[in-house]
């Protein structure tokens, strides 16, 4: 069994209204089942999802945890506007996004955008996906699946991975339920992250830096969904988040 | 930029004493900078590291735990004897091993094992990756990498990922540090977890049933270290890991 992933060359700086699923294309020989995976920014920018803080006025909660860890209180009032909980105040500024998907900041990026500006990650990223992919379909009359990715940090270690935050006709999990092993017992492990784990492998590629590739095309998986699909599959029910229950344990002792 | 990965194929079921390098290097022709990936599982048990529950005898501890839950008393006393803490005991038994790896059961792998017998993670697993990356080395007079992998779950999100546990000539940990984005600000995400981004990508061809790849080869990545390499350098230390806090204040509340 074979992959390939390429990054999609000459993509040009994104701005609001850019068409993202054109270029794609016209930088690209598209094949069927191909996954194409792209950073957030360039789709949040495309979107149009850049601000000011200077635009921002911070509320009491924002001012209060600001001059608690010495923070700036419009920062930190545009990442309560975009989240539904803060798990942690310092000395990361940890939440649960509107969209369920816990990150640093909401998200928010602070890199690769022009001065004075910041970037939101995509207001429904799966939207996003299905947006390109679906203008992407159209124009190339081939089936694709598209990811949407941002780089997260993890427990237990330090670094950052790519990760999936949208997704268009690809399932965040494959389940091997009732799968048997080499021996023919039952698997323990049922799960794959796929999703994430092709995320990861494209940010091998994209890099970080001002080399930046923000497109990247997985192909040789058949892992394109018959029906539609949502990164939310894939976030834990607050009952069984074991590690947001100690996070909030901590805050609130 | 381009990435390949496929599977080494017609690898035999592994058993004590066989000679994983020599069967890679069998069945795939190695080029300079190729990163192999290969389960744990295989190499545990190419190190004879299988064992059986009856050849256990309980502790107090381990009988307590096991009340406790309605688990099976010789099975906890085996996660006690390969693990430094227990961070958590239910739902899921979650562990620090003594190689300073979080993850749950202490990594010991109760599938693609034959009947009545559990397998280890290997005992040093970046010394068998080493191991195995400088008899490839020997055969084929290339310079390669390995990561020895495992798949985990992971904080907030269901499902499981590939994973790094040992390595050869690879840091796990790619360092942007000091590099400029786009626009000529610093960088604030600054360390790429690679060697699990690389885990994960190889997990996507690796399979978890009976149709099981164990090793798959990255090609097109330059990664290789000049020095050498631990997985240990992307563990957190204590007083850093927030999570572990979290689980700890749950755990003891």
């Amino acid at each position: 069994m074979k992959m390939e992933a390429f990054t999609v060359e000459n993509v040009p700086l994104i701005k609001e209204g850019d068409d993202i699923a054109s270029i794609i294309c016209d930088n690209a020989e598209i094949k069927d089942y191909d996954i194409i995976v792209i950073a957030s920014t360039i789709v949040a920018k495309s979107e149009g999802r850049v601000f000011r803080l200077e635009d921002i006025e911070a509320g009491e909660k924002a001012k209060e945890i600001a001059s608690r860890h010495d923070l700036d209180p419009e920062f930190i009032q545009a990442v309560l506007d975009r989240s539904n909980e803060v798990l942690m105040e310092f000395p990361i500024l940890l939440v649960e996004t509107k969209n369920g998907h816990v990150c640093i900041k909401a998200g928010i990026d602070e890199s690769n955008v022009e001065g004075g500006y910041l970037a939101d990650l995509p207001e429904d990223p799966d939207s996003s996906a299905e947006n390109i992919g679906k203008a992407v379909e159209m124009n190339t009359s081939k089936k694709v699946s598209v990811i949407v990715t941002d780089t997260n940090g993890r427990a237990f270690k330090i670094g950052q991975t790519g990760i999936a935050v949208g997704l268009y006709m690809i399932h965040p999990i494959l389940n091997w339920v009732g799968k048997k092993d080499l021996f023919g017992n039952e698997l323990e492990i049922t799960q794959e992250a796929v999703a994430d784990e092709i995320a990861g492998a494209a940010n091998l590629l994209m890099g970080e830096g001002d080399g930046g590739c923000p497109v990247v095309i997985i192909r040789g998986l058949k892992l394109r969904s018959e029906d539609s699909t949502s990164v939310k599959e894939m976030y834990r029910t607050d009952r069984e988040d074991l590690i947001k229950k100690g996070l909030r344990c901590l805050r609130d002792s």
